[in-house]
């Protein structure tokens, strides 16, 4: 457990992760948790089927052995005051965004008490996961929602405030299976923000400090402006074809790291120092 | 006309383009094949419909004011030797390859007499050009087949001989409609070429000496191995993430250009200088 940490551990899903058999994608949240000790909050802001999906992921965890499950369903915004979901906080080792519209999530919790209680708790080191929409809203500015399977233009991609646990950085999600290069690249281009990820269906980003690690079946795909030596974005009107030339593109699979200060993934690093 | 050139001109579509209203594709092509006084060939090899997509092009090709338009019919490989095609590819300026399944362009033309007078007459500077199956065909390696929207393996793709119009290059079609990145980077892995252009469909990418050119509506996404850090395509089971750390990134709208042989965008050598 990471409690002893100045920050908690984010987990962060590309969706449509396994759910039976071995879990690897939740195994890893729920073991970072606490595992047969974790105590995990199932957010169930994003869906419109909050009992169904609350009680998918509640057979889920139970089965991999969590301590408790609560499902903390915030259909409406005042739900997010209620003092059993804040006291359930007060003690929860872990919590997970499900799936869904991420804008639900910032309509029906941002800002709330229920807010400040996860995210006072994240800082004393609790795991907050989610997959999906709730990958989505882990930036402090998120996707909301935008085409797949396009070239990057201005108008590709609506942004807007997310939950803020990971800021300066673009996440999306079901990235390779919806083809979404040219969507991570119009949020990229449009905000001061330089390192996007992409990240696959079954796979995750678990962050611990400076560095994450990548569990699961696919890649995370990281995408670098930070070195960019041309960049249009200013000279275009919304509907036009952007150019960026330059950019550093990493495709990390199950077991690689990446540090988030360097901008590298380790396995550079070492490769640096042997040669 | 580029028949004073060492070299002929090559104009790589990524498929569906615009063929009515403007055709900024298509009427590129013929400009650069000798506009009003160009002879083009329309090769039908990849389709399996030769009359239909002869009569298309051919239609195109004499409203933007062509003098001569022929279609290069090679349903059988036998067809590749007929005289009156090879009579006519003596004066043509340019041909076109049409889309359909790229294979069939291998097992019906190459290394036939129609395949020695194309090189011939491309050595003497007429214009190549190729659409979706016709832009998979350049290079000496090509993509046969593969799957679109996955993260990079090496089962992703087959890989077989190409036309050889554009050696050392992997060109991937239908880019971003498709979500293709894994697919270009799955192919770019499994051979000694570092350089891979995804191009988007109503979009070419238009080579002539040392340089290309993006013209249409979409964009070309050029990657870069050259300067990799790491990569694990030789530990890896077919069914195995590729892992791929430190690759460049370029994304070229219509009238970006780009270096063949420094493999930079000219945009950057600009910015460099001013800096």
């Amino acid at each position: 457990m990471a409690l002893n940490e100045n920050r908690g551990q984010l987990v962060i899903v590309g969706g449509a992760e396994q759910k039976e058999g071995e879990c690897k994608v939740l195994r890893e949240f729920v073991r970072r948790a606490g595992g047969i000790k974790s105590r995990i909050g199932i957010m169930t802001a994003a869906t419109g089927l909050p009992r169904e999906v609350g009680e998918d992921y509640t057979r889920i965890f139970e089965r991999l052995g969590a301590e408790e499950v609560r499902v903390i369903d915030t259909e409406y915004r005042e739900d997010a005051s209620k003092p059993e979901y804040l006291e359930f906080m007060e003690n929860a080792t872990g919590v997970f965004f499900t799936g869904g519209d991420q804008a639900r999530i910032i309509s029906t919790i941002k800002d709330t008490d229920l807010d400040r209680a996860i995210h006072k708790r994240y800082a004393e080191g609790i795991v907050v996961g989610g997959t999906s929409a709730g990958a989505a809203m882990m930036p402090d500015i998120m996707i909301i929602e935008g085409d797949s399977e396009t070239h990057p233009r201005v108008d590709v991609v609506a942004m807007g405030p997310g939950m803020a646990f990971l800021p300066g950085i673009v996440v999306d999600q079901h990235f390779s299976q919806r083809g979404r290069l040219g969507r991570l690249l119009s949020a990229l281009a449009q905000q001061p923000a330089v390192l996007g990820f992409g990240i696959d269906e079954d796979t995750a980003v678990v962050i611990q400090g400076d560095e994450f690690q990548v569990v699961g079946s696919g890649v995370v795909t990281v995408v670098d402006l930070s070195e960019i030596v041309h960049i249009n974005v200013d000279e275009l009107l919304k509907d036009e074809a952007l150019a960026i030339c330059g950019a550093k593109l990493h495709i990390l699979p199950d077991g690689y790291r990446f540090n988030l200060k360097t901008r590298k993934p380790v396995v550079e690093q070492m490769a640096q120092q042997a040669a």
